[in-house]
């Protein structure tokens, strides 16, 4: 498969599950945190699929289309390893949804992160609350959900916060 | 519909239009050009998709994954407007296919673009070579191509060269 027929199945994998995430949270009050705002497309997606839901982006930079970019107070700049265990400083309520997709290249780097994510990450979402990532974060306490029709098996992941 | 919508539509169309061209061009002989490198996801798409062609690529700088980088015979660095016109002292003979994506967000200056390029484009090419385009070429001698299912009418083009 080329890079270009894998790019579009992420892609698609990607929006496919935050899409099927959007229904599942239905009823979860609560802000969404999205982790690496990137240029800004996956974040315009969010604010159009739940447009009632404040967004809080983080990221170390803003590199994204000038249409894209939260304002101030939704924008959290920094290195997460700092910004995400201080979250709740800047986040008042406990989140619905959390969208992770900062892997790269680098498997060994994308595992550890992984590993430390999921937990700082726990504390701060609701009860029903859903992680949709693009590395494997198993968390004690979340319930691994099937993915959308036509999603590949390990592609993208969801969770449910219990 | 969001950037990611957007982007998504995109990418699909430009890998279907390319599947569809290289059917077009399979009693066609002659080498790829491929204009704008990128990150190399359609230069490793079409190599893929037509492995017994050269291709040979025009981009200003090589910033694509370094797996997806061609040799410097077939790497035509610089600005299109001087390596275009020049490009019969680097590619041998006519080619079959040339693919364009180098659009930009600033719609006058990607037609001013267009309008220059397909000229520029019409003496490389065999003739039955098909031009995929993500902007309107619309050249004397240039037959425009329905296409395929599934891809929205002006997210893509293709031309047929007689």
């Amino acid at each position: 498969m080329s890079r270009l027929d894998s790019f579009i199945r992420r892609m698609s994998a990607q929006r496919d599950c935050l899409d099927r995430a959007a229904e599942l949270i239905a009823d979860v009050p609560g802000p969404v945190l999205e982790l690496g705002l990137g240029n800004g497309r996956t974040y315009d997606h969010l604010r159009e699929l739940l447009p009632g839901r404040e967004i809080y982006v983080f990221d170390r930079r803003v590199a994204a289309h000038p249409d894209c970019i939260p304002d101030d107070r939704h924008m959290i700049l920094g290195d997460i390893r700092e910004t995400l265990p201080a979250a709740n400083r800047r986040v008042p309520e406990p989140a619905a949804l959390v969208h992770t997709d900062i892997g790269t290249g680098n498997e060994a780097a994308n595992l550890e992160q992984a590993r430390w994510l999921g937990p700082t990450l726990k504390p701060l979402l609701a009860p029903g609350a859903v992680v949709v990532s693009d590395q494997p974060m198993p968390v004690e306490g979340w319930e691994e959900l099937p993915l959308p029709a036509g999603v590949p098996e390990r592609r993208y992941f969801m969770y449910r916060n219990r």
